[in-house]
C-alpha cells in the first residue's frame, strides 16, 4: 500500500499581456490573459527536489512575449497551439502542455463620427476564450466564450415539473430568462485550416439568435437547442459544452401597496442562482482525452 | 469637553432593480442598482435606540420598486430626483436624501440582422450613473460614468518631469495611456429641463474623442482638457470631476532574447497604479454643498 | 453522425445557508454556502422542454434548509451526506447528487478576556470544504480547505532547474515563499465513522507543519511532502490533490539608492503567478469515479 | 463665467510592500498597500502638460520602499508620517501629501504547538488602516480598521419605527444582527507620543465589546455606543466615525413544511443591505481640515 506521486502540472498563470500591431498609423489591439502549464516528467522536482527537469514559470512567461513578438497573436488558437508545441517538441521534459488564452474584447473610439486610428474603449463582460492541448497522441482546441450576458424578458417558461413534499414554487408560463454563458466547443481537427475567429463569431451569433428565438420551457431546453444548433452549422465542431447559471430576476410583490406588477418591476437576485450544464456532442467524436482538463484542473 | 452624535445617514444600499417596459411585442429594458441614504433627525435612535423616526431600509427597499412601477425609471436623474423628493417631502424627519443610480447598459441581440424585440445583450465595462441630494436648501444633480476603459497606444508622452534622488524613471515620447475612467460632473440646474440621456451622451462623446485626439504630455493635461471641453460645450455643467487611474502597460525587455520590441509587446500590470484625479470648475459655480457626499461618504 | 446530449447536470448553487444552535444562553454558529447538482434522468426536459423528471433548483433549495432545520450541519460532511442521499433516494429520476459546501470560519468574540456567549468574529480568508458524490455504485467524501494562506521568510531555495533560451531567471537559495492553498482529500470508506472534524483538523494541521519545517528546494517538493504526510499520518485518505498558486515576493532593487536590501523589502505581485498542482496517492485507492467532478464541473 | 482648475491630486496607489524584520532566526513580517497622493502647485500639469513640478509616481513609489528599508513599517502611522513630511517637506512644489495605508493580520505558525520562527498564516478577513495627511498647516492621523466582521445571535432587536404606507417589515424583539464594520478615528495630536499598535488594538477591544454586550434597538444604538466608548476611554482621539452595512439573515420560512423555526435557519442575503454610517465627536474637536479627504476622494 505505496504512496505514489499522483496527477501533476505545473505553469505560468495570467500573464497579461498586449500586443499593439503598427501598420503605420492605422494600429491594432490584441489584448490577452496568457495560462500555460506543463505535463511530464517532473518527478524528481516532488520526489526529491530536484529541478534539472523543470522549465521555470518564469521562462514560460518569458515565451509567450517573445512568442507575441514573433507572431501576433491572433487568431488566438493558432498562436497558442504553436507556443503549446514549443513547450512539447523543444523542452525535453514536457509530454504535454496546455496553453489557456483569454481575449477582451476592444472596439475602436470614434471621434466624429470615424473610428480613430490608435485609441481604444474595452468591450465585455464578455470574453472569448482558447484552450490548447499539445499531448504526446493528440492536439486538442477547445475554443469559447464566457461571460456572455443575455436576458429575455418573455418567451421563457417553467412548469409542469416534479413536485415533492418541499417544493413550494409557482410554475410560470411568463418570466425573465437571463444568464451569463459560458460556452466551450471542441475542434475534430485542430490542423483542418479553421478560420478560427471566422468560427468563433458564427458560433457566437447561433448561440444568441437560438437563446432568442427558442420559446424556452426550461434552461435545459434552451441549451440543448442552442449546442445542437451549434453543431448542424459547424461540422468541424465535436462537441460543445455549456454552462448556464440562472440569474433569477424575481417578479415583485407589490400585492400590499395595490400596485398591480405584471411581470414589470423585478428583483435581480445575487444567490443562491440555477445551475444549469449540458452539452451536445456528435456520437462519433473521438476521444477527448485532456482536452477539457484545465491548468487549474488537479484542485 | 462633551462627546456628542456626530454627522450620520442610513439607507438602503444596492438594490437590484430590472424595469420591463411592454410596448406591445417590443420590450425596453432598465437594469439599475440603486442606493438611498436618509439624513435628518435620527438622534434618538443613536443615543436610545427610540426608532419612532427612523423609516425602515426595507421600507427605502419597497419605495424605490413602486416608484418604478409607477414610472419607468429612463432618464434616471429624473426617477431619482422624484424619489429623493418623496423621501424629503413625504417623511417627517427626513431633511435630505440621496440617492444614487448605476444603470448598466443592454443592448438588443441580433437575429438575422435584425434587433430582437426581447432579448437583450449586457454591454459594458461601463456603467452610467446618477446621484442625486435634495436638502433642506438645495437639490443637486450629479450625472457621471465609471469603468470606461480607455486606451491609446500612442500619442501620450512622460518627460521632463521633478527628478529627485529616488527618481529612476525614464523619460518617453511614446507610450500607451490606458485609464478605466471614472467622471462626474454636476448641473447647476436640476430643474431646467435637461434632456438627461443626450447630456450624458453628449458629454460621453466629449470624453473619448478628447482623451483621443489630444496628444498627451500626461494624463493630467488628457483629464484637464477633457473636463475643460465637457463645460465648454454643455453651459449647465458647473463642474466635473475626472478620476483615472493609469492603467501601466509596461514595454518588456525582450533584449536578452535579440528580439526588438518597438512598443509592441507590452506587460499590462495590476498594482500599483497611479491614479490622477482632476477637475474642471466654472468660477462663479454655485457652493456645491453636499452634492458630492456619497451614501457611504461617512466611513 | 448524430448529434446527441452529452453529460449534463443542474442544481442550486451558493445557498447561504447560517443555522444557530440554541442551547441556552451559549449559542453555537454555523455558517455556510451549499451547492448542490444532480444527474440522472433530464434527456427529456432537454430534449423536449418536458420537465416532469425536473425537481425545481428552488426544491433543491428549500431541502437543504430543512435539512439543516432536522439536523445541524456539523460536521459538514455527514450532513452533506445524508443531503445528497436523500436526493438519490427520494427523487426517482436522480441517479447520482453532487453537494459541496463551504464553511465560513467564526471564533467567540471575547469580552473581558471570556468567550461571549452569543457574539462571533469572522476568522478567516480561511474556508473548509466539502463534496459530496453520492452515485448509483459509489459513495465519495473529499474533504478540503482553500484560501489558506502560507509564507515563509526563508527556508525556501529556487535553483539548478532547466535553462533554455529564453530563460533569465537567476538562481536563489533563499526566497520568500508563499501561497493561497487549497488542499482536497478523497476518503476511502465514507461510512467508516471517521471523526470529520478532528480530521480535517488534523490534516491542516499537517499541511502547515510540513510546509514550514521542509525545507524546500521547489514548491513542487514541498506540496508533495505535505500530501504524503497527510496519506502517512490517514491511512483513511486514498489521495490528496493540492493546488497552490505561488504568490511571489520579488526583492525590490535598491542598489539604485545606495541601500542594501537583504531580502528584507519586497514586492508582493499579482500577475502573473506560477500555478504548482500536484497530488500523493495510495497506489491501490478504488477509482475516484465522479469524485473529483464539481458542480460547475461541465464547462 | 471662465472655466478653471478646480481640486486636483495624484499619487501612486496600492504599493504591495512586506517587509521582513530578521532578527536572528526569529522573523517578523509586515504586509502592507500602501497608497500615497499629493496635493500642490500642479496647475501647469493640467493646464500646459509642463511636468517640470510633477514628482513621479513611480518615484513615490520607490520612496515607499526605500522608506520600508530604512525604518520597519511597524507602527505603520509613525512610519507614514515620516513619508507624508518627506514628499512635504522636501519635494518642493507639494504642499500636501496624503498616506494612506492597509496592513495585512499574519500570525505565527505552530509547528508542534509551538510557534514557528518564519512561517506564517494570514489571518483576515480583518484589515488595520492608517490614513495619514500632512498639510501646510495641519498634521492628521487617522487610524482605522475595516472588514472586522461581526455577529451576534441574539441580543438585538428592530421595532415602534416609522411606519409608512410602503412600510411592510414585521417588528421583531430577536434577530441576527450581523455586519461588516469599518471604523476610523481621528486623533487630536499625531505628535502626542500615542503607542499606535496598543491604540488601536484597544479600540478593536472596546468596538467589538460593546458590540456584543449592548442589548440593541437598532444598528444605529449600537454603532453610537461603540463610538462613545472608544471616546471615553481614549481622550486623545477627537472623533470616530462607523460605517457598518446591515448584513440581513432572513428567519427562512418553514412553515410550508410543518417545520418550526425558532431563529434556528437563516438566510445570508447579499443584496440589498442598509447601510447605517454614525460619529461620535467631542463637541471642542479641532476642525478636521482634510483628515477625512482619501486619495481617491476627488470622484
Amino acid at each position: 500500500m505505496a504512496i505514489v506521486l499522483g496527477p501533476h502540472q505545473y505553469g505560468k498563470a495570467e500573464t497579461r499581456l498586449v500586443r499593439v500591431v503598427r501598420n503605420g498609423e492605422r494600429h491594432e489591439l490584441v489584448d490577452l490573459n496568457v495560462s500555460t502549464a506543463l505535463r511530464g516528467d517532473f518527478d524528481a522536482a516532488h520526489l526529491e527536489g530536484d529541478q534539472r527537469n523543470v522549465l521555470p514559470t518564469d521562462t514560460q512567461k518569458n515565451t509567450a512575449y517573445v512568442w507575441a513578438r514573433r507572431t501576433v497573436p491572433d487568431p488566438i488558437e493558432s498562436w497558442a497551439l504553436s507556443l503549446a508545441r514549443h513547450f512539447v517538441d523543444d523542452v525535453e521534459p514536457v509530454s504535454a502542455a496546455r496553453v489557456e488564452v483569454e481575449r477582451f474584447g476592444w472596439q475602436r473610439a470614434e471621434v466624429a463620427g470615424e473610428p480613430h486610428a490608435h485609441t481604444f474603449l474595452r468591450t465585455g463582460p464578455e470574453v472569448r476564450t482558447a484552450a490548447i492541448t499539445v499531448g504526446p497522441d493528440a492536439v486538442h482546441v477547445v475554443q469559447g466564450l464566457k461571460d456572455l450576458v443575455l436576458l429575455k424578458t418573455t418567451g421563457s417558461a417553467f412548469r409542469d415539473f416534479l413536485v415533492d413534499d418541499l417544493t413550494t414554487l409557482q410554475p410560470t408560463d411568463d418570466r425573465i430568462m437571463a444568464t451569463s454563458l459560458t460556452a466551450r466547443w471542441r475542434w475534430t481537427d485542430p490542423d483542418a485550416g479553421t478560420d478560427w475567429n471566422g468560427a468563433a463569431s458564427s458560433v457566437r451569433t447561433t448561440l444568441v439568435e437560438h437563446f432568442a428565438t427558442l420559446h424556452s420551457l426550461a434552461l435545459q431546453q434552451t441549451l440543448w437547442h442552442m449546442g445542437r444548433a451549434v453543431l448542424e452549422r459547424h461540422p468541424g465542431i465535436a462537441e460543445i459544452r455549456l454552462s448556464a447559471p440562472n440569474k433569477h430576476h424575481f417578479v415583485v410583490d407589490l400585492t400590499p401597496f395595490d400596485e398591480p406588477n405584471p411581470n414589470e418591476v423585478f428583483h435581480a437576485d445575487d444567490r443562491p442562482y440555477g445551475l444549469i450544464q449540458a452539452s451536445a456532442v456528435r456520437d462519433d467524436a473521438a476521444d477527448a482525452g485532456d482536452a477539457w482538463l484545465p491548468f487549474t484542473g488537479l484542485a
